[in-house]
């Protein structure tokens, strides 16, 4: 049994490099995403009432070139060597590469390509397909005395950043949360990210990131 | 753009009347749906460490005749008076007919179909197909400051139900929602509900639901 998904909007923001994306989401985060809708989705007509939430949910699709499920997978919150079901898991490695995302709803705004939704919070590479957009409704969703597993025993503390001036609140964001690609720990080594446009040079010591240089992409 | 969504489990519960499903989630319901895995979904694996978080996500598929998307829609939480643009509401009117539900998991049980999550809270029609189970994790899905539009404007109140016994109580819990079609309001009118191969005929006075008669189905 299957059914189609069609992509309804594409979400748009600086992440291009999938190491950017913050491993837990940021709650007051400088980060906006815009999802902008298809052409045959685009009618204001369907987020009448929209603005009234705070919150949003976001399903989308994981990159075409992670659709393969496995049984289990090694979270990098546990450090990489453990392996855990993927139904115990937010991994992509799934039977349907489908991931969900409470997302804050910023505004609604015009745009040439009709009504599009900001909002921060997303955990989603740049163009990253959209399939569906519901309400956050607290009375369902909302469980702040749930107990989650293995994620609730294990902290991503944040990185001290060094080397960036105060008013790179976004870019701060995404370091402060360690982008280098899991269960790598060499102080000597220079990790390269793109974001927006720009490429950062940094190497992690210890709980300290040192950026060594931030160039612009031709 | 499209991807296939594959049926991962079916999910079973004595809700086989759409009318018996619960408006609003029952936090403490005593209403059990057993999630049993297609057999090539059917990998103990895959469920290693599920076991540690108290909710789930289901992701799962609206039944095919409600498959055909409209922008607007009618929440009967308005009183089918009101539209709203689809992606306000947990309609299953959608462009994607996926739904969303917080469940909580009671326990994992071995059955003869291999492993199989015993969830509460449920709001699905039995022979539902799931697409996916997530865990759900507290610092990213709990936002109990969220902001739910109408959807916290309006109450759905419980109703008193006389003519059942106090031991009963899977059945109370559905009738305290009020299971009559949207927007009727008929004090004479006799309706009958299917749970779990009996049939409840019931009327509605103002706040009170009088249990009229419960047959057992051939």
């Amino acid at each position: 049994m299957q059914i189609e998904l069609h992509t309804i909007a594409i979400a748009h923001n600086g992440f291009t490099d999938k190491f950017g994306i913050p491993r837990q989401p940021l709650q007051d985060s400088a980060i906006e995403t815009r999802i902008v809708f298809e052409p045959e989705f685009r009618n204001p007509d369907a987020l009448r009432g929209i603005e009234g939430f705070s919150h949003l949910w976001l399903l989308w699709g994981f990159s075409a070139n992670k659709t393969t499920w496995s049984p289990t997978v090694r979270p990098p919150r546990l450090g990489g060597n453990k392996r855990m079901g993927v139904f115990a898991t937010r991994s992509p490695y799934r039977p349907n590469p489908i991931g969900l995302s409470a997302v804050r709803l910023l505004r609604v705004e015009q745009t040439t390509k009709g009504l599009a939704l900001v909002v921060s919070g997303a955990d989603l590479l740049d163009g990253t397909p959209i399939y569906d957009i519901k309400p956050y409704i607290r009375y369902s969703d909302a469980h702040p005395e749930a107990v989650s597993g293995f994620v609730d025993q294990v902290d991503y503390p944040k990185l001290r950043i060094e080397g960036i001036s105060k008013d790179e609140q976004e870019l701060r964001e995404i370091l402060e949360q360690d982008p280098r690609p899991a269960y790598q720990d060499n102080k000597d080594r220079i990790y390269k990210l793109d974001y927006k446009g720009i490429t950062v040079s940094f190497r992690v010591d210890g709980d300290t990131l040192y950026v060594e240089a931030i160039t612009k992409n031709k």
